[in-house]
């Protein structure tokens, strides 16, 4: 049964549409928005009982969280070139997803936030400046990481770069002070004809 | 080599502690402060560049995040019984463990910086009512996963059961309302001899 993934491409559902366009993998792209009416039907909550987006069928294997399923399409196809080879790689893919996840999404979420997502009335200034002083530390990391090494486990492309440069994909706007390699990095990453063909389903209608 | 756990018990620590005594992993546990100076020296930033508590040395593989650790000495043991048998299981050890770094950590998190964390001049009430308020509907997704099973995966304790469980330890002052099942599992969780284990070194010298 072909691979179904659930959620308009300008939401977390980018990070699955990406996985698979990077892997190859035909797909049926169900296109409901994260406020939409489907997510509130049963059918649905019973994919993803959080009724959020994205979540997929992998024929007959549902599953939710963005990061989770984009660990799972990468694992199960390691043909498609995003997985490990050893134990150490796959270690620290788990490292950068979660890393992605909890050092880079809250912050970049609560920036959005305080910025753009929440009613003008409704933010918060200081939150939103506090967000983006406290990122620039973790992206010190990453531009320390970078130094040695092209992607973050090395020589290629993982689905550890996806995660993060999923997550990321405000760099542009978060970043402050000279973070060149991880600037570098992110371009690189946006640049490859999968991710281009994912951010374009966002214009689609 | 002897696995390294580096971090206190009374952090986020507890949960690589929780895995490794699950796993009947000998291990040297470095009880260094997470504020400590320790975690300043250029000898633990080559090992976590964050210079966060937890991070391991497994045999010369180091590796910060705690739920990364968590999945990694899992997967690599899985004599202990914390992996899962099938791709299927994999991802549902992926989805749960990602929703607990994603759904309910930050919330938990937001909570205990608001009503403890930080000095009391910084805490803002409405912020810790808020976490309480939103972390009640992830509470009631658990709750309704919980009717058809014991564990997350099913039958058995997994790693996605010390994920989460290790992201809720202050479930009982975090909860409202009715919620038997949630408060059945987190306490069978941990009940369990490696987990009574692993939080008695945190009344360690």
């Amino acid at each position: 049964m072909t691979l179904k993934i659930y959620g308009i491409a300008a939401s977390r559902a980018i990070r699955p549409l990406w996985a698979a366009e990077e892997l190859g993998l035909p797909y049926e792209h169900l296109r409901w928005h994260y406020q939409g009416p489907e997510t509130r039907e049963p059918a649905y909550r019973a994919i993803n009982p959080n009724g959020t987006v994205p979540a997929i069928d992998d024929d007959g294997l549902v599953l939710f969280e963005s990061l989770a399923i984009t660990l799972h399409l990468a694992q199960t196809r390691p043909e498609g070139g995003l997985w490990a080879d050893d134990a150490r790689g796959v270690a620290q893919i788990y490292q950068w997803t979660l890393w992605a996840a909890t050092e880079a999404e809250p912050l970049a979420r609560q920036w959005f936030h305080h910025t753009g997502f929440l009613p003008p009335e409704q933010r918060i200034p200081a939150l939103a400046e506090e967000a983006i002083d406290k990122l620039q530390q973790r992206l010190r990391v990453l531009e320390e990481h970078l130094a040695a090494r092209d992607w973050l486990l090395g020589e290629r492309f993982t689905v550890a770069d996806l995660n993060l440069a999923a997550v990321l994909q405000r760099l542009s706007v978060l970043a402050r002070g000279e973070l060149p390699r991880t600037h570098d990095w992110h371009r690189r990453c946006l640049a490859r004809p999968a991710a281009q063909r994912a951010w374009a389903l966002r214009n689609a209608v």
